[in-house]
């Protein structure tokens, strides 16, 4: 059976996959929600890129995982692009989940509409602490738009405020995705609009990633909260040989 | 509860969404399927884009409707955006399904592609009286692909000649939809092909609302005949807080 | 009932739809599976693309089939494209799924990526005798990314060499499909990306039609292997009048 890793996204820790992390392992799997450093709530949060990259390097070196099939979810794309850019012998195959995909020198921001660089920014200017939230009317209809408002509010009731200095620092990467000689999956959730069409989680990141394998499923961006093992089954999917 | 308005397409009347609404009534919801002025069959087919909005204002002020939750279909987007221009204090938030969705100015033929207006133009001038009809070809193809033969022609035995001066008006806002300060969702049919891929309702109409709640359903664009209660269900999805 | 004739892709023969026709046979309708000339294994792998198309001319004269509803799959898109010009009167309506939609004087390769026409040139170039296979990466990740790696190796198996040159002949119309006075249908695989998005099946392919028909179905490139049953009753809402 294969070896999960799952990574999770802004705002998140991977207490939030742990629902997605039981299905999969009830399939036999072996399991692991790191947190990345800078999202556990105790964290400064000035934390930038390159450390949050090491964190989860360092968890599959403490914890002694090979073959993985490592799981990133949204800014988690980031984080397990530099992972596989670091340790690419630790991993099996990536699996981006409506998941940021940099090529070297690329920001996360680089990826987002204007209007949430200027959002971002300017949240992040008001608290001050180099962290950046999310309002709730944006979670409630363009994140978590296949929930009811329970939901929603119970999941955005769990988010922590985000490092805004991981959002702009540039990943520093050997290869590209798309070169990496690495198997590679991408899940879509079929009515994830966090990000606008332009600026497509599929296909507009995910064609960077060169011959890739795609999974679909219907879903909100936020689908471990609304509907976590079907985001399994999916993830299963998408992690196979 | 929510009190639900449906608004019909061109050609249609309220009566054709009966069926939905007794879905959403059996929900516990208030549900209210107003005819606009224009589409009932012995109205004047020289109707133009101000009047029927106003219908739908008057409808609203003559049954003491307020919080609604005002729904749009086809030709309906125009008419929704046009009332929540004028009475928004009525609005709890307006759900586009497979709509229109017009920015000051632009009138629902700008929305279309040229083979449709052209089209349109000649049916026109063949009829004389300031309607237009839809060919059974592209009804039975483009606007019921989901459905069997017998289905398609039942749903196109009850349309009615639609006033093209409605398709060709100009709409006159206060606000485009984008700047509206009001909830939004946009209910996309995912096998709706009455508009061609650059003309699409999703996302090239959805992105004009802002910040919007996405919900997708399998379905063509007259899922209101091919699966009434399948399209209710989308429409409480979008509907609800 | 309809008379179906299932027109296969590059690499496979009509043997790989009997199990799509068993459910269409099951569904009360005559069905038959052709094999192109040049797909036959024992076929010289020189055949061109007048040749394939009239292979599938003559079966239908051969068979008397008339009132057809002919189907073609990816590169079968094609040899149904070349029928209908070449004998419009013997069908009732073409249903391309997930299949190639020529102009008059465009070949196959147009329709590709250049990284898929300089691979399959250079697998041309080693093999030497004028076939091309698809690398088994490719056809697992890209092909057959809904199913489980062993029904992917198994399907690779039963795969045979396919005429380069076919792929390069530029097909000679005496109408474009958008023209042709015909019922037309495409069946749209969702999650089907043999097929880059800039290339893509629909609606990059599908709008070259004109009027049709548009039916979706969750899938791969090859859900005639990972799910024969289900691909046939979309073919049947694609098929029937």
């Amino acid at each position: 059976m294969g070896q999960y890793v799952l990574v999770h996204g802004a705002w998140h820790t991977g207490k939030e996959l742990e629902a997605v992390a039981a299905t999969i392992k009830a399939a036999g799997h072996g399991v692991f929600t790191p947190t990345i450093r800078g999202n556990r709530p105790e964290d400064p949060k000035t934390i930038g890129l390159d450390e949050a990259i090491q964190s989860i390097v360092d968890y599959l070196s403490d914890n002694i995982l090979s073959d993985v099939i490592l799981v990133g979810h949204s800014y988690g794309g980031m984080i397990i692009t530099g992972v596989a850019d670091r340790v690419p012998d630790r991993i099996r195959r990536l699996v981006y989940c409506n998941a940021f995909v940099p090529n070297n020198g690329e920001c996360l921001s680089d990826m987002l509409p204007p209007h949430y660089v200027e959002l971002f920014d300017s949240i992040a200017a008001q608290r001050g602490d180099g962290s950046v939230v999310l309002p709730f009317p944006i979670w409630r209809e363009a994140f978590m738009n296949d929930a009811d408002l329970d939901t929603a509010k119970r999941a955005y009731s769990v988010l922590n405020p985000h490092s805004i200095k991981t959002l702009k620092d540039r990943i520093s990467l050997k290869a590209n995705p798309g070169e990496m000689n690495m198997a590679k999956s991408y899940v879509n959730c079929t009515e994830d609009i966090s990000l606008p069409h332009l600026y497509s989680w599929h296909p507009k990141l995910s064609q960077k990633l060169g011959l890739f394998r795609l999974i679909q499923v219907p879903g909100s961006h936020e689908l471990c909260f609304s509907n976590p093992s079907r985001l399994a089954l999916a993830l299963m999917d998408a992690g196979r040989d």
